[in-house]
């Protein structure tokens, strides 16, 4: 590897092989040398989940100069972590996880593995980007999410002192004539409504399958996530690492 | 089950026949009518995963007036969510995950599955409270988290209005006489420095093993849940559902 071009972990939660990271892997290496650490199979809604009751395999699948590719058996975290401590020789730049194929958005965010494996990165200390498109076909076409992406991530790496830095960018699944810009944004209040389809296998015993849909709390809300994708706006959400709530540390005295 | 009594939901990531769960079920037993949905086998480390790419069993272990259990093939995400949408016939009045076998505290609280399993519940309108004890010990003696924890349970029952509560309850593993109360607190900032331990097959191929130890990169903050822990205090912080980091928000135009 060359030490004086950036290096750029690249990972995501639909495994190695997927069209959402070919298409963030191709355009991480015209900004520095890559090196992916990716699931061998998909591993959506894993969230920040670890893998510590079983054993984790490495695969390499790609042992190029300027690209490695690995695909590990185990979560997007377990990625970032067989990563930091056995595959690479130095600390990355930048983390990139993605592209997903499907939405990130409003506090649900917390159920997605592109997203784990971002805070992962950035609670190691490495400037950590999820990127997704909201469309869930696996042949999608990720040409705007490439196109407005590399520049942000050219500034990042130029200016960005942050090693905490965690950021979130979903793009709506239009075409470049109905996008209309990146919008900062809070993540919107929201719940997944489930239902489990109940099922019977050969022998009448009932199983289920996880299903829902996504019931968006404050859909007029313009400084939100939610709001910005359903209005043609990619949509930018840093994310906190530190999970106490603040506010309410403040109120709830009364229960001692 | 009598409609008079609060209900209380109860699960955990360390399996519905656990000790700490046992001792928990008891307590609530003493608040409410009890149902509990559980995982049936160890989930730790699962965060907030759900499971979508498999289909999940339900078993009927107990059916009892006041006590129904039901053990899930799932995360403890997926047990709450089963909970419910299938299991129980009303919003339960609060949720109790634990009573774990070991720490979840510092920022690395997000890889808990008993404080998944919690922030699914308050996210879904059901005040929740994970209680964990900081021993891994699976004959553990958790005679003060339940003595120090039934009347903040109580308290919370009788007086708290705030649907969306999260609450993290870790206490120390001491004997009684060490025991200093109990200190509302916020996250300690800290890490998970990994290891992975390489063992080889019996046809000489590497395997992994993740291992590692928590440091706190803030051991002398007063304020903290790792600080009241050490010092022989039980830690008490509110847990966020939204994750969008308002600071950096603020903070990150540049990018644009």
């Amino acid at each position: 590897m060359e030490n004086n071009r950036p290096l750029i972990l690249v990972t995501n939660d639909d495994g190695y092989s997927s069209k959402g990271i070919t298409e963030l892997i191709t355009m991480a290496q015209r900004i520095g040398d890559v090196v992916v650490v990716a699931p061998d199979a998909a591993q959506s809604g894993k969230s920040h989940a670890i893998t510590f009751s079983n054993y984790i395999r490495v695969k390499t699948i790609t042992d190029e100069p300027n690209l490695k590719v690995y695909s590990v058996t185990g979560t997007p975290v377990d990625c970032v972590k067989m990563a930091i401590n056995r595959l690479l020789d130095r600390q990355p730049d930048l983390l990139l996880s993605g592209i997903n194929h499907g939405t990130n958005s409003t506090v649900c965010t917390i159920y997605s593995g592109t997203l784990g494996a971002a805070t992962e990165g950035a609670m190691n200390g490495i400037p950590s980007v999820g990127v997704s498109l909201c469309s869930f076909d696996l042949d999608a076409d990720f040409s705007i999410v490439v196109k407005y992406t590399e520049p942000i991530l050219k500034r990042l790496l130029a200016t960005n002192t942050d090693k905490n830095l965690c950021l979130n960018i979903n793009f709506p699944d239009v075409c470049e004539a109905d996008f209309r810009g990146i919008k900062i944004c809070r993540q919107a209040n929201g719940v997944w409504k489930e239902r489990f389809i109940e099922y019977r296998d050969p022998w009448d015993r009932p199983f289920y399958w996880l299903s829902g849909d996504l019931v968006n709390y404050e859909p007029d809300a313009p400084d939100t996530d939610e709001w910005a994708l359903a209005h043609g706006y990619a949509s930018i959400v840093p994310i906190n690492l530190d999970s106490t709530d603040y506010v309410r540390l403040k109120k709830i005295d009364y229960l001692l």
